[in-house]
């Protein structure tokens, strides 16, 4: 491949509206064009890196023993009304009317569609485990796309569904997908971790997440210094508290005239922030509840949905409160009579003594406060907050916190599809039996931005060689002055293909200068300049790309080189 | 790769609705499954052929110097307007509003989005001429979806769009294409035509369309015996008439109680059909025309739809024709007083003397007419007729008709799109100009449809050796019963895929009788059975797809043939 007969576009100017490093470069690298919000062009040179990602992915599927298909990615609302998806998964669902105002939608996910193929395909337990994939275009409208191709509303994914005749079937399946997502991530030459992860919307019994660690990214993960433990900190667990201490304070009331915060009501007393709780009033669907955290700790909204009743629980409103606590926002507490409300504690709050809460009254909270003796004990002892660095991890270990970009997911469904769905095959015995099904994605345009978030410097991307656009690119100095020059670089370009490398000829005829940004911009692992001088002196100049010094090279020590790598 | 590990399902029954061969086999074959009307899934088996066409496909659009990326499949309302298709595209357009009442369209064709791409990308005529192609799915909302992937909603679409400074430039292209096409379809191993087209609502200035020949074709292609000249009837011309013959008639009016069609006047008449004049009476910008074609000619709507004033002609109702001619209608015709009325003549109406038409008189025709003296020229003469088996063509040859499939269509588009869209590079002379612009389609999986319709038997699919899902079969007879069969089964599979052949094992353990109907049905070009007898035999059983009887061979004399194919 010559450059110059290819379309490499790159610029300087940085978009007001690109806030991720990664999305910047990908914009002046010219790897992606915005043809309107959270829909992009892959350029030629975007797309040769996309198709790298997504032939990893397609290899390490087939070696899993998954097996290929194409999902239409149009499907008919009945469908998803057979799941209650239709409704259920709300705003991000694109909806479509035909021509004949028949309801259809652009695939998110496409659980119902497989399980519609599945159901007209397989009828015996003797077809089963089967595991289908297909790379495929999706669409989630986001109400607010943005950081380019990382949360774009059309995007690429690998999505795979499985069927099994057995839970422990499924069980086996859902830990080879496991095997082949570490095997894709670690190909592509990227730090990833696996972590335990919440099911959300998708649904089902057990999901890990794959995510690409990078300081930028969106989610907090949980690692154990004791163990390989390691969670989505919206599922992540501390160790249990250590028991609850004796009584040791009276309860007093004590002014706090602008105190509403713990950090301020700490400050004030001249205490310790673990010592006060912090009451977070919400509507769950039997009413109102007060959900207690340690005051250094934050709720879980994921943790605390799970709670009886509070699947859909809201924040309570101003007069919601001032009704149920007689007081305003900022002052509340637990100790009140226990009728119209229920009381949900964090593990450690249940564990406390001598704590402060407010008053329900403004201006004033309580010390000293004691479970038992001051205010009956919790309705719901719970594990409702996010976990923070230091604490102490089930298995001894400390918590450690960090940062990932999301970019795998892997589901135990169960039977929450087939059975909705009422796919039934016929079992060893001859009777009607439910498949369990896993499901297994991965955001392969999505994985070509996370990897830029980890991978880059001042001067550009610093791709991971397995995801590069080319692996070497040869760069001629003056190749319209001398032919000669252009030659010997072209006869390099042919003796690294033949060894297996994917080298690009850059002949355009730029100033070294800006050929030399341009490279590093676009993240090429290796770069080796053909010049007359060099020529001349039977040597190639060779820098690597993280490397920050150049050197000369002969021939046979620069294809041992490249060829090494 | 072994069936027992692949997902194959094939079946007996033939689904009411398939029409056409190549739906029903592709339904039986289990290649594809309705998910909704023209939405298909394509399974395992059917993914395995498209993406044989896609790769060649791929391959030779690289060969050619074009540049692969991708456009997003959703397409801004706003992009569409500049161009006007937005409301011209018609129903066939998927329209779509998303969560914010924005509208989008699913991507039919993408000139409009390319261009976009362009615009932001190219600003030099030093950067042209670049062709930009990408193989992806689009949507057409087919009013009546039908014949399986022939004519489905989405489908899988190489569209290819170029840009260039001169009409020169882009003529040089155009071919550069249709060689490109010429090997895609030569390497798929079909029989095709390349035809000259009308161009239709993509506009521009000259096209061609790529058919596969097959007797289901829903075109009509006509073919000179005197030279290379083929073209979509739509398109295609006869040569010009012979002079006019002097008159030798006179006028007169007959009775024609009955006769309302040429057919009848003529067999009452006891003349030849080509001496009668059918009349059409329709409504154009400018009022009433009345079209005159020779009494077994047929009225080509699109040459006549290209006559002045004709663009958006319509039928005229009874009112109209009774308005103006004062007859009901089978008994039209041109002799009038010409006040409110054109006539358009076919020219081989033109070139008649002596010829009949309806006398405007309900009962009546008149015979012996003669332009000049019975009634004025034509006000315009044209190509307005559909060209017939035994017409002389341009060229002194005769015109033979055939069918086809379109499946690839090149436009020379000029500057309708790159015009409306103020797309324009600087020049050499560092002023403003509008590039020229191509596009280069291929239906993908239409090929794969077009593919059968034209290599079939009735076992089932006859594959040409580049679009076989594998290219040789390997069946095992009794695998579980012996291992050493299974053994030297598995063995012969590695020696062939060592050869390079794509090669599949069919251990699923079925009688061989249903063994053998399912690789004919799946059209596997070459099938080997390997048995017990066989082995001890030291042969293999060989069967071509397309012999009647099967040979033994020994493996070496089996290895020569696979290889020689």
């Amino acid at each position: 491949m010559r450059l110059s007969r290819f379309h490499l576009h790159t610029t300087k100017e940085t978009p007001a509206d690109a806030e991720l490093v990664s999305h910047r470069l990908m914009l002046r690298a010219g790897m992606i064009r915005k043809l309107a919000a959270g829909l992009y062009t892959w350029s030629p040179l975007g797309l040769r890196v996309l198709r790298k990602v997504e032939a990893v992915v397609r290899q390490e599927m087939d070696r899993a023993g998954a097996i290929e298909l194409q999902l239409p990615t149009i499907q008919p609302q009945d469908l998803w009304e057979e799941t209650g998806r239709w409704e259920k998964f709300g705003a991000q669902l694109l909806k479509i009317r035909d021509r004949k105002e028949a309801g259809y939608c652009y695939s998110p996910t496409a659980e119902e569609a497989i399980t519609d193929f599945a159901r007209q395909e397989l009828s015996s337990y003797k077809q089963l485990p089967v595991n289908f994939y297909q790379v495929q275009t999706k669409f989630r409208d986001e109400i607010r796309p943005r950081f380019g191709v990382m949360r774009a509303r059309e995007f690429l994914m690998k999505d795979a569904y499985s069927f099994h005749a057995s839970d422990a079937d499924l069980a086996r399946e859902y830990e080879n997908m496991k095997a082949a997502y570490t095997r894709v991530f670690t190909r592509l030459g990227l730090q990833f971790r696996a972590v335990q992860a919440d099911s959300g919307a998708i649904g089902g019994d057990a999901s890990q997440e794959f995510h690409v660690l990078a300081e930028s990214g969106e989610d907090a993960l949980a690692f154990s210094t004791g163990s390989d433990y390691a969670a989505n900190v919206e599922a992540a667990q501390a160790a249990d508290p250590a028991p609850r201490p004796a009584a040791s304070e009276a309860l007093r009331k004590v002014e706090t005239p602008v105190q509403k915060t713990c950090e301020d009501v700490a400050a004030l007393l001249g205490i310790a922030l673990q010592r006060t709780v912090k009451s977070v009033a919400v509507m769950g669907a039997d009413g109102f509840v007060l959900a207690l955290v340690r005051g250094d700790h934050m709720v879980n909204e994921i943790k605390l949905g799970k709670v009886q009743g509070l699947a859909d629980y809201r924040p309570a409103t101003e007069a919601e409160i001032a009704e149920h606590l007689g007081s305003e926002p900022g002052f509340l507490g637990p100790v009140v009579p226990r009728k119209a409300i229920r009381v949900v504690a964090d593990r450690e709050v249940a564990a406390m003594a001598d704590f402060v809460v407010g008053a329900n009254e403004a201006g004033f909270h309580i010390a000293g406060v004691n479970w038992g003796r001051d205010l009956p004990e919790a309705d719901v002892v719970a594990d409702i907050r996010n976990v923070m660095a230091g604490d102490r991890a089930a298995d001894g270990g400390e918590i450690k916190l960090a940062r990932g970009i999301e970019v795998g997911h892997v589901f135990q469904l169960g039977r929450k599809y087939s059975e909705a769905m009422k796919f039934t095959v016929l079992d060893e015995n001859g009777k009607a039996a439910v498949p369990a099904m896993g499901c297994y994605g991965i955001g392969v345009s999505r994985i070509v931005a996370a990897a830029i978030e980890q991978n880059h410097d001042e001067a550009g991307i610093v791709w991971p060689v397995p995801m590069a656009p080319w692996t070497v690119a040869v760069c001629v100095i003056n190749p319209k002055k001398d032919a000669s020059v252009d030659a010997a670089a072209e006869a390099l370009l042919s003796e690294l293909i033949d060894a297996g490398l994917d080298a690009v000829l850059d002949d355009r005829g730029l100033r070294p200068g800006a050929m030399f940004a341009d490279i590093e911009l676009i993240g090429i692992p290796h770069r080796v300049v053909v010049s007359e001088r060099g020529l001349a002196a039977g040597t190639f100049e060779y820098r690597s790309r993280s490397a920050s010094e150049a050197e000369s090279l002969d021939r046979a020590r620069l294809m041992d080189k490249l060829r090494g790598n």
